[in-house]
């Protein structure tokens, strides 16, 4: 870094993204993207959108929010996309939890969430998991901030049910609630539909999970209009045509093919249970997941022996040199294929490290 | 907004960006893109990454790095890419103008870097062009301040040498100097050279305006590694994916298709050429441009009065209702029909305001 740079950058640790490797000799389950293509009609849209690429996107993505708002059934000023939802949790950092505002999440979740409180000088408060890894809603009753939860949560795949969201949702009126679910469409039930019954409820969704397109960029914020314009005044102050032609465009095409995405995350959850039996077949702990990866662990082996393991067999997955959960490794949940991969190569690993 | 959001969103008022008509009923002169599709060669490139996008992009788009850093003779690791050059100045200002700094730029420029000064809580130091819109480089020596200067200059189109720059860049050793060079293949003689001579210079482009690419959301930042690498840590702690593989793609194309892109620039050159003096001959002040856009104006007849004729007409361009330039309004210079079009209308409606 040069010396000309601000003191909240030189001091924050910035967020790793896992390993993309350049070449594709590996079975790739580290980043819990999709191992199904786009959606045809998503990549129908998207190839016809470069030829108008010589002019600005609508800033306002009108076709994009409106097809969206019929999907999720709401209003279009309740919706906000952002260049991934990555972008969407720097808006809720950024127009929250700056100016010595204080954050509340999980001990063990996306790790973004603190090097977000991190760059805008947030306090954190950092409430543990519970000993099986399970969020207890009532630690965050009045919890004098704004809260982020992962729900289901990662790296741990564990799911709350809605009461317990919207009773942390009602708990903090006085806060704003962020939802982040980033991985809801592997199982678990959401809070969307509630948005509009509470003025602190904010909802993040990724298009880059269930609906293939992590490469497109794309995700978005749910809440009431008011919370809405917060983060439209973020994203005006800072990059107002934050998504290209055809990214709006693959999103259009992935909302209205449902069949496929309803298909996809059949399959998804079909693999992953395949996957969590064939795992505890072989002697590891794997815990119940709602999410597309699965964490587990190997009793008396290291997670990143394990990680190094079946990086050498060809497959990678996540490793995360944390407390409480240095023993586990994160495998995203793909194909039969893939699957059938990662449980012989995990299987063989144990046994030779 | 919510009453939970930060004050600095509070008091700040978001770039606005130029109108983006939903119908294509205008000959649209308002936003500086080019009349030109974009490359065929980006265009294919574009489309061919569509079918990966269940993939994440390799976050450091290495490939395009590799290809921009042979095209402008400079290291992988002097450059940065963004989603559009707004991004790139935005991490600009988040690294140098937070936490106190002090932000220097003309009275008359891209309305964005006041927007930016004031999100970060910038100290703000306003130099005023000359009384003919040019700037005056003594005016920025010892500036005590992050420089930011548009070369071209937008709105006026008014051009600086590189000795000019230089000249900033030089009496500004302990201060960043940003050069955004958005308009810089319609006419300017660019500084990129030079960013390994200097620890101070940072030169932004886009992909926006000579290279059709606006709807793609391409702008990238160019400077020695160690101001790159601040930038990064800005980009990592925010944004990491920030282009999306088919933008990515398109990119590549487009500096790969020189032809093309030398071809467009000139063609705008000479429409540009062309508008001025037609404008002029009609009785209308035109200032010398070295932009993709000519500011123009007409004795005795406001700006804003102007906009609406031309808009009624069927011809959309910029008009700024802002202290000094409230009687000009901003050309797209565009296709050789969209020039005549403009000519003739902009002739016909001072005679009928």
């Amino acid at each position: 870094m040069s010396k000309f740079i601000s003191d909240r950058f030189r001091s924050n640790s910035p967020y790793v993204p896992g390993e993309q490797p350049k070449d594709t000799a590996y079975v790739k389950l580290n980043t819990n993207e999709s191992p199904f293509p786009p959606s045809a009609f998503a990549m129908k849209l998207a190839r016809e959108a470069v030829g108008n690429c010589e002019l600005y996107p609508d800033p306002e993505y009108t076709s994009l929010v409106s097809v969206a708002a019929e999907k999720f059934n709401v209003k279009e000023e309740n919706l906000l996309f952002t260049n991934g939802s990555d972008e969407a949790l720097n808006y809720v950092f950024a127009a929250y939890c700056s100016e010595g505002g204080t954050a509340v999440f999980a001990d063990i979740t996306y790790g973004f969430y603190e090097v977000f409180a991190n760059l805008y000088g947030a306090e954190k408060k950092i409430i543990p998991l519970r000993e099986d890894f399970s969020l207890n809603a009532k630690d965050y009753a009045s919890a004098c901030g704004t809260v982020i939860i992962a729900n289901p949560n990662a790296p741990t795949g564990k799911v709350l049910s809605p009461e317990e969201v919207l009773d942390i949702v009602k708990s903090n009126k006085n806060n704003v609630v962020v939802v982040d679910e980033a991985y809801i469409d592997f199982g678990g039930q959401s809070v969307l539909p509630y948005i509009d019954d509470f003025d602190n409820l904010i909802v993040v969704r990724t298009f880059s999970k269930s609906r293939s397109l992590a490469g497109a960029r794309v995700g978005f914020a749910a809440a009431n209009e008011s919370l809405i314009n917060d983060l439209k005044a973020v994203k005006y102050s800072t990059n107002p045509y934050n998504l290209s032609r055809m990214s709006a465009a693959a999103a259009i095409g992935a909302l209205l093919d449902e069949d496929y995405f309803n298909g996809n995350c059949k399959k998804i959850i079909s693999n992953r249970e395949y996957m969590t039996e064939k795992l505890r077949g072989a002697g590891f702990t794997v815990l119940d997941s709602s999410a597309n990866f699965v964490f587990a662990k190997y009793n008396g082996v290291k997670g990143k022996d394990l990680y190094e393991a079946l990086k050498k067999k060809g497959v990678l997955v996540r490793h995360f040199e944390k407390p409480r959960i240095s023993d586990f490794i994160r495998i995203t949940v793909g194909s039969m294929e893939d699957t059938v991969a990662l449980v012989k190569a995990a299987t063989e690993a144990v046994k030779e490290i």
